[in-house]
């Protein structure tokens, strides 16, 4: 394969949100197998679903090896690049937004220089929460007639795959210089203690907590931090956090 | 659409060819609908799955009015070129192949020349039977892994049309007002103020001043920000300044 090598696809992680249906997941994993791609992460899946998928007959091993996690959060702290994927349609998105080709360019660069990505996909019935949305540096979708643009889950992994993978292309040459992006673990971590100290200071008004939250964790997440930076941040952040005398969040929803 | 137009597109006919799983004739029914693809044609279908698939829950219009044929020979009558679609694997191919971006270009010039083009799927167990094949000009594979080649029937058609059809122009999400770069004042009055914070917070030592104020400003200035996020970002601080008390900083070489 002359796409992204295998050790870079090992960097790839395929995200499922709250999947309902057995048969897609099984589709999903089977797209991942015919590319090349092999860790598979469920959040919240439908229990049923998640158990039968892998007891089907011709399960791969690696829906065999799916992690599971409770939250998104949990699924994607170890990924310095984080993708929601959407039908877009009737919602008013606040996320940058690539088309599959030119996003599935950016996530061969990312994986190319050695950073781990994760690839989001929503319910069948629902997509992507604006909460799962808010983990996310920007948002790929399909290019798919206005009128029908819902895909099948299944299918949308399949294509997102083929045009990540594009077997067959020169890859990027590989430069270990490049600064290592903040893996979403740090940023997640910033964000929760400077909405504690927006708290704090009386920046969130109760009653537009949750579009205040949204906002700053977009913001955070636009600013694309490199490691370091999300390092100084942090630090930074802590002395404001201790000199203001913020609560601990450790127990809020917020770090789930 | 920048692709093929909706004219063209009616020259394209999807041919299932003695399909087995009414899932897999919905999904690829689907897929068509999603890319505004409307011609399909079965042959020889497995009669009650091609019954349930149209009668199943959303079927769309296409399968519908889908064309079922006897023989591959009559579905494909009226098309002046003809595509077979396999996962090679073991099978000693006669036919000239072309990988799938290849393939759905010279697709798209026949459309666009006006001509109508057959595009065929073989069974999900057997694929395309060499009978078969010898109705095809040329074959189109998608590039999978050599370990795990067969792919999905409804995954395979919508991979298939996403590669022809290549739905031109990406939607604008975004307002261009939006993505306008800080100013240096901007940027200027952020430092400032976050340096504030961090002086009555204790983050700056006395000792290690001038190197930490360059740090800081070299961190924001990396962080590209646009005007609306400084903007968000001066909000924020400017709350915090207030609640930790900071002296006002205004008269110091810092604002000059």
């Amino acid at each position: 394969m002359a796409g992204p090598v295998r050790s870079e696809l090992d960097h790839l992680r395929v995200v499922l949100v709250e999947a309902r249906n057995p048969l897609n997941i099984g589709a999903a994993a089977r797209a991942m197998s015919n590319f090349g791609v092999r860790r598979l992460r469920v959040v919240n899946p439908y229990a049923v679903a998640f158990r039968q998928a892998r007891s089907a007959v011709g399960a791969t091993g690696l829906l065999a090896d799916a992690e599971e996690y409770k939250t998104v959060a949990e699924a994607v702290a170890d990924c310095s690049l984080v993708v929601g994927t959407t039908a877009v349609g009737h919602r008013d998105l606040q996320h940058p937004l690539r088309r599959l080709d030119a996003g599935a360019r950016l996530i061969r660069k990312r994986l190319a220089m050695g950073g781990a990505v994760a690839l989001l996909f929503g319910s069948e019935r629902f997509g992507l929460s604006n909460q799962d949305l808010s983990h996310c540096h920007w948002l790929m979708t399909i290019p798919t007639r206005s009128e029908h643009s819902s895909m099948n889950l299944g299918q949308a992994v399949a294509l997102c795959l083929y045009e990540v993978v594009r077997l067959g292309k020169p890859r990027q040459t590989r430069n270990k210089d490049l600064k290592r992006p903040a893996r979403a673990g740090e940023i997640e971590r910033l964000t929760v203690m400077l909405l504690g100290i927006l708290q704090t200071s009386g920046y969130i008004k109760p009653r537009e907590a949750d579009a205040t939250e949204m906002k700053v964790r977009r913001l955070i997440r636009r600013m694309l931090l490199e490691s370091r930076d999300a390092q100084l941040w942090l630090g930074m952040l802590r002395q404001v956090t201790w000199k203001l005398g913020v609560a601990d969040r450790g127990s809020t929803r917020r770090r789930e």
